[in-house]
């Protein structure tokens, strides 16, 4: 049996989905926060401005499911759930943080550049 | 008057749409292919497997007005277009490229994760 290796620019190899899941619009903000510490999902939900309830249960279940983040649900009233990284999920959002805060520092080149793309096209 | 710091988690600030695109799902592909080398449209659209000519087209746009992509259009019949990456987009590939090459070199651990949560919700 031959099997190939994983190639993300094959749209058949299942890496392809593991990046669509590490790098979607809430998976990317979910790894970065909980590299900080482990979050409750109301606490992370306010941390990640913007995230819908649905959203953030879905984007925690599927990162839950490739094996980035862990689940624990404490037997208590009202229920408690807790969400930390695995040492895989930990490994990802180092490397997802990274780009984050690249992103951050470069903010103001990027608007140099969208300044100077917006007076090419006018002038 | 007071700037705040870049805060890619409230949804206000514009760090945030920087990172959607550099993280987009063909974002991420455009970045990784063109740190190799230089390619032309449709030879980018044939190295990055299942991209649409109009999402391809888009990506490159929104990439090229962030400041990330040079785009060089040949005043030669029929037309010729090269993209590149600017020196700030080389620096955003880097770090794009860091994660694509650790989701394919962990694609064995997110399967093994995946089969042991598919078993655990069975049993």
């Amino acid at each position: 049996m031959t099997v190939s290796e994983p190639d993300v620019y094959d749209r058949m190899c299942p890496s392809r989905g593991v990046l669509e899941h590490v790098t979607s619009r809430w998976g990317v903000l979910v790894l970065a926060a909980l590299r900080d510490r482990g979050y409750r999902f109301g606490e992370l939900r306010r941390r990640i401005d913007g995230v819908s309830e649905k959203m953030l249960a879905q984007t925690l279940q599927t990162l839950e499911r490739d094996g980035f983040v862990h689940r624990k649900a404490h037997p208590v009233i009202p229920p408690r759930v807790d969400y930390s990284l695995t040492p895989l999920g930990t490994e990802a959002a180092e490397l997802v943080t990274g780009l984050v805060e690249w992103i951050e520092r470069r903010l103001p080149q990027v608007e140099s550049a969208r300044e100077l793309h917006g007076a090419r096209r006018e002038g």
